[in-house]
């Protein structure tokens, strides 16, 4: 999208200020309508979050990021934004209110989301002037970096609206599940719901404190639904004999007795007390801040796992990365030298010492690498004919220090290539145009059938010579050709 | 344990087979009875996909695989074994039965375990002759890698009797949480069985299929529960306020409509038929054995993030591995060169050729030279005072391919040492004995504080420099000293 989005958030609490931050990351402004005179502190802590953490799920160049504004008024927030997102407290009274106001100053095409986890489009449509701009879209905590969101629509609302949210929710990222079925508390929250009444009933009756049972979750079923749902779960629970047999195996269990003690426990006071105390000596060694940090940190690490396994939420994200690869693709050449990779200080990159930690240059030069056989015609399809560059040689000078989320860029030398052995050189670049380090690399083209060394075929000998060719006026850059410890000239 | 341990593992499906492969890849010996004829392939299955995965959650060395027998008696699995599992089909007659069995053949300081997932202790132990060895202990599938288990005993059991139970579960790399109270489904399956109520109730009314059901979970909190469960979680969305405000926020979402729609859909055959089909719609194009390896592969990734954030079950795998690190710490020297370092080929370590990829050479050598310095007296009081040794320099040459999970260790040799520059090179070992990669390298001794090369102090000054010293006798390898692609002597 080419000119300036404007979302208006309306709530800055901790969805709201997630939603905020989730707009100005994929590069929209942002409006922000909020009484709380704490509201500004509060959606700047949750950008501080946003941005240490939501950077590492994207390969590649982040759009710049969007410019965030507080309104004075609700009228001036609204009036030009595309989308409204509503997350104010969950009393149906008050989001219609909000929503009457909202409507006297927005455009006339603008969406209006609402993140309640409780009500239904139809519910929150109630005398509405345009019932049909309020859909239901429910996203999870952080919003900045869980990508899903419940997209519920009444009738009101025409199939053209709908298409358009499902496209401005993918445009920042998010997954837009569209849940056909108007019921209270949509589909993830029943299955949340569900799980904090058996939870409140267990510390009521005094069977688990709140440590034991998020023990529990995350060290079984946590794990398990972190990567796959329920029912695949369940289908690869049930072994060969498949899902059908899984059922009616599990069947018996419904009547038995434990599914009839559904009850809500009061919630009294002594219950509060009890949930409240056993939650400060579980989590009070850490600040909510600190405890934000950690979370996010593991966040980033799974759906970096499942990105690299392309699989669930990574899979999503490998999407995500896939449409907005052609924007920023790295020029092929930079000057004389090629410039075919690029990228950002990972999370795990860091070490003891604070800084990027040496072999994760060596993971940017083996990238580097790749790039310019790529660029010289290998492929997939290259790699499935038994043909491929296997490194032998290595030889990497640590230049300067890179931190946590820094960007960099290589450029790319081809010194000599005989159809067989590519010798090549690259340097890393910082931000600040300064390199930080420089790496030799000789390549062997390999037969991996008959494990031994072979010429290179085509396209690969054609394409990677004549960019060899197109490189053999460049001098030797006076680091290559060394020993270790030995002086550069 | 010196002498060898022996479990019984009574039922071997697809729950008991995972607690024969936790025994066996725990070291013990294992006697499993089962009078399906298909149970010695099934387990083999098994004990395939943990043989993949389960190793790479550990640091170091793994302890010697135990025995796997199949016994042609109930008798003769349970006559010498310490640990009796129970898997059999989730019927109390059919598990009194096999009870009633097992105490005629086993040992009397015996414990039996139940893997129920729904029955107490106290219905289980009905008739028995010893009531007390029998124990509820509800593990997670798969149960070669989650960690926990749920013990639950009855007050026939004795306080010996438990800790006993806990110590075996410990030395398999469990985590077990005594549950005080006995109710129906212990404590995770409570938390289960609510959530499945829901997603068949979600699906009887056509609200959502399985798939939209399971892409709700893996992309929301799922990935939450991975790492924090309900309470943590809760307490963090709380903000500021805590978790006193969270719950009385929460509070009125307990009285609300949906909180009464708890009856249970009937399992009807047309039910049956609706899951089954929408199972294999979402999930048809992988086989089960497929499944299980993403799972694994996943889980592993999962977990090994967690232990590198020392922080939920991964905190856990660091104190399994802490209690193991004295059993096989690597010599500090073999023959004449350092023998510091050991380790496996991870899965996030192989490249698109199948093969060990490049830079993660270089993180064993980075890990080789950390040993090096750490036997030299650097530590975590050394890093505090603000000096560090940073690498200024590497040279690596990659002889041999290592495939996923084949072992290696390192030898180091110390070239020289003025008390600020260290030069020093490694040789990587694989299994068989062969060098698979060299690496020459300088380190430098820098004052972070200033950002400049500075003399090291004691302890490291001496302790290093009395390392460097025993070998100045020895040549310096052929492969130091020299450029990339220029030959050996």
């Amino acid at each position: 999208m080419a000119m300036r989005q404007i979302a208006a958030i309306i709530g800055g609490g901790v969805i709201g200020g997630g939603w905020a931050a989730r707009f100005l990351l994929a590069g929209w402004d942002v409006m922000v309508y909020d009484t709380d005179p704490e509201a500004e502190r509060k959606i700047a802590e949750v950008m501080v979050n946003a941005r240490a953490s939501a950077p590492f799920l994207v390969e590649g160049a982040m759009p710049q990021e969007g410019v965030l504004r507080f309104a004075d008024s609700l009228d001036e927030a609204v009036a030009e934004a595309s989308w409204i997102q509503e997350s104010v407290p969950e009393r149906p009274d008050i989001k219609r209110g909000v929503y009457a106001a909202i409507q006297k100053a927005c455009r006339a095409d603008a969406l209006i989301g609402s993140s309640t986890s409780g009500f239904t489009p139809t519910q929150l449509q109630e005398g509405a002037k345009d019932a049909s701009q309020i859909v239901v879209t429910h996203p999870y905590n952080p919003v900045y970096l869980l990508p899903l969101v419940e997209l519920v629509a009444s009738p009101a609302t025409s199939a053209e609206q709908i298409a358009r949210a499902k496209e401005i929710l993918s445009a920042i990222s998010m997954k837009p599940v569209h849940i056909k079925g108007e019921i209270d508390a949509h589909v993830g929250d029943r299955l949340l719901e569900a799980v904090w009444r058996e939870a409140l009933w267990l510390i009521n009756d005094d069977i688990a404190t709140t440590d034991v049972i998020d023990d529990i979750m995350t060290h079984s079923f946590g794990l398990r639904w972190a990567q796959m749902g329920l029912f695949e779960t369940y289908r690869v629970a049930g072994g060969e004999a498949g899902m059908r047999h899984f059922i009616t195996q599990f069947g018996p269990a419904l009547a038995w007795p434990w599914t009839k003690l559904m009850d809500v426990p009061e919630l009294s006071d002594e219950l509060i007390d009890k949930i409240a105390s056993q939650s400060d000596a579980q989590s009070g060694a850490h600040s909510i801040r600190e405890l934000e940090a950690i979370r996010d940190k593991n966040l980033v690490a799974f759906l970096r796992s499942l990105k690299a396994h392309n699989w669930a939420a990574g899979a999503f994200l490998n999407e995500v990365d896939a449409a907005r690869a052609n924007e920023g693709a790295p020029a092929l050449s930079d000057g004389e030298m090629l410039a075919l990779h690029e990228g950002r200080v990972m999370p795990d990159w860091i070490d003891y010492n604070g800084h990027m930690t040496e072999f994760r240059y060596g993971q940017v030069f083996a990238d580097a690498s790749d790039a310019v056989i790529k660029a010289g015609g290998f492929d997939a399809g290259y790699l499935a004919r038994g043909l491929s560059f296997y490194t032998v040689e290595t030889h990497i000078r640590y230049l300067g220090e890179m931190s946590l989320g820094e960007g960099f860029k290589t450029h790319s030398q081809i010194l000599s290539f005989d159809g067989k052995k590519l010798h090549l050189c690259h340097e890393m670049i910082n931000e600040a145009g300064a390199v930080v380090a420089t790496g030799e690399h000789m390549l062997l083209h390999v037969d991996s059938a008959k494990g031994a060394s072979a010429p290179s075929e085509a396209p690969v000998a054609e394409m990677l010579g004549a960019l060899a060719k197109a490189h053999e006026g460049l001098a030797m850059p006076d680091y290559c050709g060394r020993a270790v410890g030995q002086k550069t000239s």
